[in-house]
Parts: structure tokens; sequence; C-alpha cells
């Protein structure tokens, strides 16, 4: 099978005009098969203001209501996918920018109301990656924005992180898959004051060893075993690291 | 070769729920490939009140700024796409929303100034339609955003009428291609105060004689002459008519 990468980032590094342009420039030169998987909570917030919507979060998610769900329709489908495509449309990067409805490639349902009410977000329920694979194939690369669909005309706002690991898993019938996170660390590690201090390679065991003893803590805890979870179906490694990393083999690689 | 049709429609059905609804239920029926072309400019309209950004008009054309740019990259490409999208596969429609930039399927060049600046407004330049064409022989319907790029990196505002007229022609390579004119009238008007009296065929031939004695005038005009300028290019049959008459086979057909 041929090798394929899928790069998700953040909000922050796509929002800046600086960072972006880095990023595109990065990813332009990943040789091969790839999938560009991008945020953009940030500008949702800038625009939702300035329309005199309020945002709301719940335990780090957005709360999503009709007007917000209008909001990031339009940021997330809109403003930010599209400059990333034309961005890397300037760099001969066949970019095609995709949200969950587009081609039906990410179906989810409304997440059931229990303790919060998150409004229109979506738990991913089926992924069709065929049409996907064979674009992929043609060296076309999608860019693939937080928003899935629920079949019944809805779009619902879905995130990022979700997004890369369920397109990753989809695609792994496909090809050889790795799946690299970004974030504003370097990777794992090892102390969290100290940046140098990357874990280079994790695997269940050894995760589960570094819990045990707090050197793994707080948020990176979901965050690896959702790449364990992502392992488990078929992506060969996810690496996690920082986005001006990419491209240089650093990081934490998950296995 | 197999028929493709092109149906274009203005801003005006898109952004209204019933309307819309309409659309897309009528659109669904229609046997065979297919493409949607869409304006959005009243939404684009009201979103950039609400941001505070004033829509400047000039002969019926929006001069686009930097900020309005912004809106209209969130309005056509994600909210009045994305929305279409989701409700075409709603109703089992393998949609697929694309500005010119995704699949660099369309670039313009921004327009250049003479007595008006226009801002990020593009005249088409450049239109590859075969992984287009791929995707529709494997029934995915596009449904195309007013937007296309510089191939530098920028999306330009261009008018719904040119990208349905430019991707027709393109298209028509591959397809027999048939291309819909929705607008606010049954077809062109024998007597434009009486709906009923629709022109049912119209030549190059015919339209002159018409021209010359003043049946057909003002904005009819230029509308019939992209019309046989996309005839003269390969498209097969342009047709002018109403959103709601779709799939009827009424209207005015150009040949």
């Amino acid at each position: 099978m041929q090798k394929l990468i899928l790069i998700k980032v953040g909000g922050q590094i796509v929002e800046e005009p600086d960072t972006l342009r880095q990023l595109l420039s990065d990813f332009s030169k990943i040789e091969g098969r790839k999938v560009l998987i991008h945020g953009g909570g940030r500008a949702a917030t800038r625009i939702a203001a300035k329309l005199g919507i309020e945002s709301q979060m719940v335990n780090g998610r957005r709360v999503t209501d009709a007007k917000m769900l209008e909001v990031v329709t339009m940021v997330y489908g809109g403003l930010v996918n599209k400059q990333i495509v034309a961005g890397l449309q300037a760099l001969g990067v066949n970019a095609l920018g995709l949200t969950g409805a587009d081609l039906n490639y990410m179906r989810s349902e409304k997440r059931p109301v229990k303790e919060v009410d998150y409004g229109f977000v979506g738990d991913v329920k089926e992924v069709d990656a065929e049409i996907l694979a064979d674009l992929i194939s043609k060296n076309v690369v999608p860019v693939l924005a937080p928003l899935t669909h629920d079949r019944n005309g809805n779009l619902l706002n879905t995130n990022a992180d979700t997004i890369a690991a369920e397109a990753a898993k989809a695609l792994a019938q496909y090809f050889d898959v790795t799946l690299v996170f970004c974030f504003e660390k370097k990777g794992v590690l090892r102390n969290p004051d100290d940046e140098e201090s990357v874990i280079p390679e994790i695997t269940e065991t050894l995760f589960n060893q570094y819990v045990a003893d707090g050197t793994i803590a707080g948020g990176m805890i979901p965050k690896l075993e959702n790449a364990f979870d992502a392992i488990r179906a078929g992506v060969k490694e996810v690496i996690i690291t920082k986005a001006d990393e990419i491209g240089k083999n650093s990081g934490t690689v998950v296995k």
C-alpha cells in the first residue's frame, strides 16, 4: 500500500497570516499523498463577536446554537478552508476543501443532550472514504474542515481532532496511514517545563506506565487514548508534534 | 456522449428556506448527470451589514474590497454552498461544493482597473474540467460557488452566470451539455408585461431580428449574447427559464 500522511493543525496556526504561510509552505514540501485537517475556533469566536453572538464554551468545547452553526459554517467551511485551499494551490498542491457533507464522506448524529446541551455538535457515525481515496490516489489533497452532516440536511460542528482520527481510520483501508496531531509543544514531554524532553516513542504499555507514575497527565491522556484507538483501527502510526516541526521527523511517535 | 445539465440559480432562490427547499427537491428529481451553480448576493449583503461593512454596487456588480472578499468567501463558499450540499445529500444527491480554487478547476485574474475599481473580482482565464468530468461520471454532483482564484493564493469574487457559462463550455468537451439560466421570468418574453408570452426557441438570426425590432432589449441582450457565446463554444443548448420551472421542459431554448 502507498503511504498517506494526515496532518491536523489547530486554529491558532491557520488564523495568523505568518504562521499559516509557514505551515502551507512546510506542508507543500511533504512528499507523496497527504491530507490537511484544520480547526478555526478563534476565527469563529472573532467573527461571532463582530456579529454580536457570544461564544459559550463548556469543557473546552463550543456550544453551537443555530446562530453559531451559521458562523462556523461560514468560518470553517468558507473563510478558513478556502483560504487554505487557495494558498496550497499557489504552491502547486491540488487541494480540495471538504466538509463531511461534501461527497457524504463523514456522517454524524447530533450529540444527545445529557448534562450539557452542546447544540448542533455532531458525533461521527460513518465515514465513506472510497471517493476520497480515489481522489488522493490522483494527487488531490483533501483539506478537511471541522464540520460534518447528519444526512438529514443539517451540518454539525465537529471537533477537528475527531475528524482527523476518523478520516485516518477510514483511509487506513486504502493506505499506510500516518496521522500527525500538531499542538503547542514539540511532543509528549517527560518534563512539562522542558520543551526538549520529548518522549520519542510511546507504546500502550509505556503509556500505562507513564500514566501510573504521573509523567503523563491532564489533557494529554485523552489525546493519547485517541491515538491508540486510531492505531487499533489500523492507522500505522500517530505522531504528536508542533506545527513548525512537520516534515522534520521529530515529535512523539505513538505505535 | 452522455448528457449533462448545468443549472444556475440566483441568490434570491437559495437564500429563502422555502424556495431553496423547493429548488433542491426539483433539482434532485432531474435524471442523469448534473451540476448546480448558485449566487448568494443578498446573503452577502445581509451578513456584511451585520458586520458593519457597506455593500457597494456599480452597474449591478459588487465592489469587493478586502473585507467584502472575506464576507463573500464565508457566505458563498461556506454558508450558502454547504447548506445546499447538505440539503442535496439529504435527498440522496452526492453533492460536492466547490470554489474555483478547489481542484484548481477555475483560474481567474483580478479585473484590471479602468473606469471602475471592482476590487477583488476575477475574470475567468482557464478552466480545467478533467477531474470535474471524472467525478460527474461517478455520479458526483458539483455545486459551484461564485468564487475563483488566481493561483497566487487569492480568492476572487466572480459572477455566477460567468461561472456557469465557463464551466459549461469546459465540460462540453466531455458531455452533451445543456446550460439552464434561471431568472425571475419564465423565459425570454415577446411582451414584457405578459408572463405567458415566452418565446420557445431563439436562434442567432432570430435574436438579431428581435433586437432590431425592439422585442428583445435591456439586460436580456447580454444574457443572450452569453448564451450564443456558450453555444459557439460547444454547449448544445442554453435554456432561459424560472427556477420553479426546472425539469418541466419550459422556458426559452437558445440554439
